[in-house]
């Protein structure tokens, strides 16, 4: 791996009074957010970038915590000295977004109204509701204007909401693997996840924390038919073929294909650790989000919102079937139509949807030449 | 529609005492196989076609009962006088699979050995299993080869294993929307399917009859995301986009969009009637189907077990991602390498994998072209 990790990280915690309505109406009085930083903000504050996370990401998204030399960012691969995105350049902003489960304000939180964690009662958010929490936090850091905004899947709709709702803020998008809506096909996959923990008895209608459980059973399915749609045929076929756990068939329903084995893996490490409720709002971020909808579905003329100077890098994946090449090329022919600066890349690589988080030299090539033309 | 259906049909019931050792070691002592037949059986019992079902179908192809006039066969549309499975000419043969729910011996009948439901009990059936059972159901017809052996998925998998198991007894094969076995991706559905039943707290191990309750919640899942994988994308980007149920965003989680109130549906009829331990097997009965397991994994060497006369018409789907055209045309290339008479049609059909039930002139055309050309 060219470059080096940013090395020990701290996380920290910034408390807002100033409170937040969200686009579903709900409003949060006050919240936190917990971010980390990487990198040093440079005297015209001009070198920030905002990295925004997917479904179940976070806050640590590179380095690693002085206790915790294993717990490694998730995108660390890409951040770092002499990385694409550069610390010795740039200062990165990486924060855990309302809803989340890692720190910042979600439904495990308390809700001040009632003294016992918000459930069910916590309000659902939108993307936008994250660009305005995010623009919140760029305030009180000091940043008026990012030099980039970065994200993969649903972190790639956030940095295209940027570009629309704070046209002025943002110098450039770099969205991956992401799409300007979801399909039904898409909705319908998060439908599945979301009835698979919202009828697990131990859901108790999103107050489980109460009932000192929680519904690890519908967040496991839902986890394992994720993976499902994040890895790509091919891969899934050369990763596990019909390789059989123990060389023969079982005739039993334990496991027996290699695949499974995986599967119920991933499933259940992910149940131990994720918040149910913060899986159900992320995934109706997802399927909310649709920027065209207030021009009546015409997506020209949303990204025609976003500033003329703002540039675009859009990277797609051949074997990405959740969100395919052809959707990211519909936010390139609505950006090419209004004339904006738009660099696309149609990345061949073989991870299907996880792509985006893989380190591979075509790749990241391409995100370190854009980072390298930006002008500080 | 052309031709016509074949109108009233009765259902029928055959008793065998032979005792049944399956591929899984274990042994059905005697069992029921439930069938119906339509058209006439002729002198020479040379016209005789055997239609098999695939994962939630049975034995009722074609018409409907007297006394149920909506209870229309699942596959109606092609069978009838002077449609492609013309009675006018051929006897045409369905039946319900061992392990099913719909009359045959299954998981829901009594174990002779304990007076009470098989459940967990019953053991696991393959493919090759049910050919034998279908062998000797044609042996109690008077069938001793039948002109054609047809399906379409897991039916189509069964239509193959005719053409190695019993190569002196099938003429000819259709092959429809089907492939040689599973790939990663398929086996990985299957088992997200089965955890959703096989996790669900009124599973009781399968033996959910005896505590008078059935894992609804987790054969409603397994049926939700069957249904994803049976549409194509664009067709259910057609269907249901993303229309919402009721006009604008609820920001609950509450049915929003028209293709969760689809699934939903379709999830809770499903379960409403289904055995989940059917399920379970039919699922398992698929994941184990690879008959050039027996031969080194080489397709080719087990295509070459069938007849030299046997004759194959394979057809497949341009939409379908479950059993994509290009797992069609490995069927094909063995049976090549084997100098096997093949025909082969790739249809352009919006359906996705359900596309071979459903009424299309070209697609219909072309069974009715090959059966029509099959001398009797």
């Amino acid at each position: 791996m060219p470059g080096q990790s940013v090395g020990v990280v701290q996380s920290q915690r910034a408390h807002f009074d100033q409170a937040l309505t969200l686009r579903s109406g709900g409003v949060l009085p006050a919240y936190d957010l917990v971010y980390e930083t990487y990198g040093t903000l440079n005297a015209a504050k001009s070198n920030a970038i905002l990295v925004c996370h997917a479904l179940s990401g976070h806050h640590h998204v590179a380095g690693h915590y002085a206790d915790a030399p294993n717990n490694i960012g998730w995108w660390d691969n890409i951040i770092g000295p002499g990385r694409p995105l550069d610390t010795d350049r740039f200062f990165i902003v990486g924060l855990n977004n309302l809803g989340g489960c890692h720190g910042s304000t979600g439904p495990s939180s308390l809700n001040p109204a009632t003294g016992k964690p918000w459930g069910a009662d916590f309000p659902i958010v939108a993307v936008s509701d994250w660009v305005e929490a995010q623009a919140r936090l760029a305030d009180r850091l000091g940043i008026d204007c990012w030099a980039a905004v970065v994200g993969g899947s649903l972190g790639g709709m956030q940095a295209m909401r940027w570009t629309i709702s704070q046209p002025e803020r943002i110098r450039h998008a770099i969205i991956i693997a992401s799409a300007p809506k979801l399909s039904a096909q898409n909705i319908a996959f998060n439908d599945v996840a979301r009835q698979a923990i919202l009828t697990d008895p131990d859901f108790h209608g999103g107050n489980y924390y109460e009932h000192n459980t929680r519904p690890m059973r519908g967040l496991r399915l839902a986890r394992m038919l994720g993976h499902i749609t994040y890895l790509s045929d091919d891969q899934m076929g050369e990763k596990f073929g019909r390789e059989l756990r123990n060389g023969s068939f079982g005739f039993d329903f334990d496991v027996e294909f290699e695949v499974e084995s995986y599967l119920r893996y991933q499933g259940d490490k992910f149940a131990g650790y994720f918040d149910a409720n913060t899986y159900l709002l992320m995934t109706k971020a997802l399927d909310y989000f649709d920027p065209a909808r207030l021009d009546g579905g015409d997506l020209v003329k949303a990204m025609g919102r976003s500033h003329p100077d703002t540039g675009f890098l859009i990277a797609s994946f051949t074997t990405d079937w959740r969100f395919t090449p052809a959707r990211s090329r519909e936010i390139v022919g609505a950006l090419l139509a209004n004339q904006r600066h738009v660099s696309y890349a149609e990345i061949d690589l073989n991870f299907g949807h996880d792509s985006f988080l893989m380190e591979d030299a075509h790749y990241h090539g391409v995100v370190d030449a854009y980072l390298r033309n930006i002008k500080l």
